[in-house]
């Protein structure tokens, strides 16, 4: 449809390399990506087919070639993919072929093979009967390397992240009482897809009890004066990383213990993000937020995880959650979105996208943190 | 977001037993269906959960109940299935646990699985560790059943033909040479909506040489004069129910070698709607287009399937390709879509959306079928 903007040409050639090394070392004998983040990751291509088979093969080890296996009528869709600067073969299959055999060629019945974690069933199982076992996921061969943003990735996130702070800026200017909230979603989609996103990939506009739902998304529900409003809301912005940033608004000055809870879970979000660091764990940075709300006595109003990696994918590693043990490192970008949920009432939610840095981390969100008072 | 049309409970309630059944005649001890077209054909849920797993439970045979696992934060996503007036229990899991365990609870690691296609590997891999094999697809067993369409999903596909119809029966006020494509396909989707559908699927303004291209979608190519243009749209209805028809058009007209194939194309397109009946394969209403094709010449010009099955997904069962003996009955949907191709210089489909009957088949596409001549 369009292109996508995309990297050089040695950028993707600098991650199949070290997808092929990681594989090896994996003791994987081959990578199988179809489309999906992990195959826009590798080469650029957002193709998008499902039922006929599109995937990348990256054979493990320094010597072997990538080859992508391609239904005919689709060549077209690897057009704007880096395939082409790559010298990657193309190997195309007609209606009625049996792409399997084409994409494993080379392959014996005992090999290991990998596949990406958004491969369907409807591939993966024939891909199983031919090799005769059930592939492993490489979602930790890719990851490894898609966690590590390069200087690119960084930038493209600061991108994202500056341009969904400046729609939280203009809040007033759309989120007001005797609006509903699917008028809010609307004119938030809009100014997101303004200020620079190719498209609004959520809008999250959960007022008064709708608040306390943490995956509500819009409504006809007339906002009240007295309501607290969560605002959650991203997307992409032409290089395909995303935006992701929550916060929480009202229009008078609530009763004391709403203020008291939503001080005490900004002091939680601030928490984690003071915790991070290279060298600790996701899941401290889980229990940073989650101890703070704990000593308040709000253990139980917390009742998601705290965060999500974030690039090509909205949600990706790492997750911030308890038994990840996955060790934090400089590069890597990710969600601190603590929240309190009170059932039938209301809800508060404050999210930043972080990046770890040499020695903690750094916000691409920097509006204020705090319940945000908007006019009436 | 918004609340999806639902089918009575009783609608659902009959698909989830026949899926029981033709699990227990297939000897699989149970179904797992992730969020995609099965989940919504079985339940009426739109759910749309990635990473965290969702997924329907149904034991086969006629004991069991059906349960649904689901994530906590996303038991609201459930709110607008039919899964509360069936009295299905939701067993809800919060970040960190296991919910391959809920899931399989009570199944043994020897069960017979089978998974619906749209399954991403993320959650197939752990549920084959756990059962210690790779599942099977249970496309066969629920597309038994998909495929053949009741009165309540007959009714859906012709509103949406007739959608559809209403589009092309408009096309000469937006297709005109001067335009880009992009303009016409800009204005084609928002006559999609205003006509009835819910949104636009998919949009294909393919003029001149990108007219060869069976998967191109739109470009900035400004339309010229003599350009022959492959028009391929479609959408959902408010039921979910998917419309696809593709015209081809001219402004002025063509040499006497293109008329002359385009008269032959449509002439294999009504020779294969004409060989539609039940009783006969899949295969041979593809052979029906590709003989009559071949027959002046064309064999090569005509690059993929004749056709694919239609319902909640675009592209479901039965494929209309040679390969699949798989016999039609009546109730059954699909597109027959001959097209030809001319590399770098021109194409054209024709596409219809028909239904199986007793005795042969319904179009509810009804748009004159050769080339179509619009004002300059």
């Amino acid at each position: 449809m369009t292109d996508a903007p995309r990297l050089s040409a040695n950028s993707y050639a600098r991650r199949l390399t070290q997808a092929a090394q990681a594989a090896s070392d994996a003791g994987v004998d081959v990578l199988l990506v179809t489309p999906g983040p992990d195959l826009e990751y590798l080469i650029g291509s957002r193709a998008a087919t499902f039922e006929r088979l599109t995937v990348l093969v990256v054979p493990a080890g320094t010597d072997a070639k990538p080859t992508v296996v391609v239904p005919q009528l689709e060549l077209a869709s690897l057009a704007e993919s880096a395939a082409g600067d790559l010298g990657i073969e193309l190997r195309s299959w007609v209606d009625g072929a049996d792409p399997y055999e084409l994409a494993l060629a080379g392959f014996g019945a005992d090999s290991v093979v990998a596949v990406s974690d958004s491969m369907p069933a409807l591939h993966l199982v024939p891909i199983a009967a031919r090799i005769g076992s059930t592939p492993q996921l490489a979602t930790g061969i890719l990851s490894a390397t898609r966690m590590i943003k390069d200087a690119d990735e960084l930038a493209a996130l600061r991108e994202a992240g500056a341009a969904i702070d400046r729609v939280h800026a203009r809040m007033g200017d759309w989120l007001r009482p005797g609006r509903t909230e699917r008028e809010v979603a609307e004119d938030i989609s809009a100014a997101i897809v303004e200020e620079g996103h190719t498209a609004a990939a959520f809008v999250i506009v959960g007022s008064g009890p709708h608040g306390a739902d943490p995956h509500h998304e819009y409504s006809d529900r007339v906002i009240e004066a007295s309501d607290i409003v969560v605002i959650d809301i991203g997307g992409p912005v032409a290089t395909g990383y995303n935006s992701d940033c929550t916060r929480t608004y009202c229009f008078i000055e609530p009763p004391a213990d709403i203020v008291a809870t939503i001080d005490v879970l900004t002091q939680a979000q601030a928490a984690a993000v003071a915790a991070v660091r290279p060298g600790v764990s996701a899941e401290s940075i889980d229990a940073a937020a989650r101890d703070h709300l704990a000593a308040h006595g709000l253990a139980d109003k917390f009742i998601h995880r705290t965060g999500h990696g974030i690039g090509l994918s909205v949600h990706e590693e790492p997750y911030i959650v308890a038994g990840n043990d996955i060790e934090l490192r400089e590069g890597m970008a990710f969600s601190i979105e603590p929240g309190t949920y009170f059932a039938g009432s209301w809800g508060a939610r404050i999210e930043d996208i972080v990046i770890v840095t040499a020695d903690g981390c750094e916000s691409v969100n920097n509006q204020p943190h705090g319940l945000t008072l908007l006019p009436q």
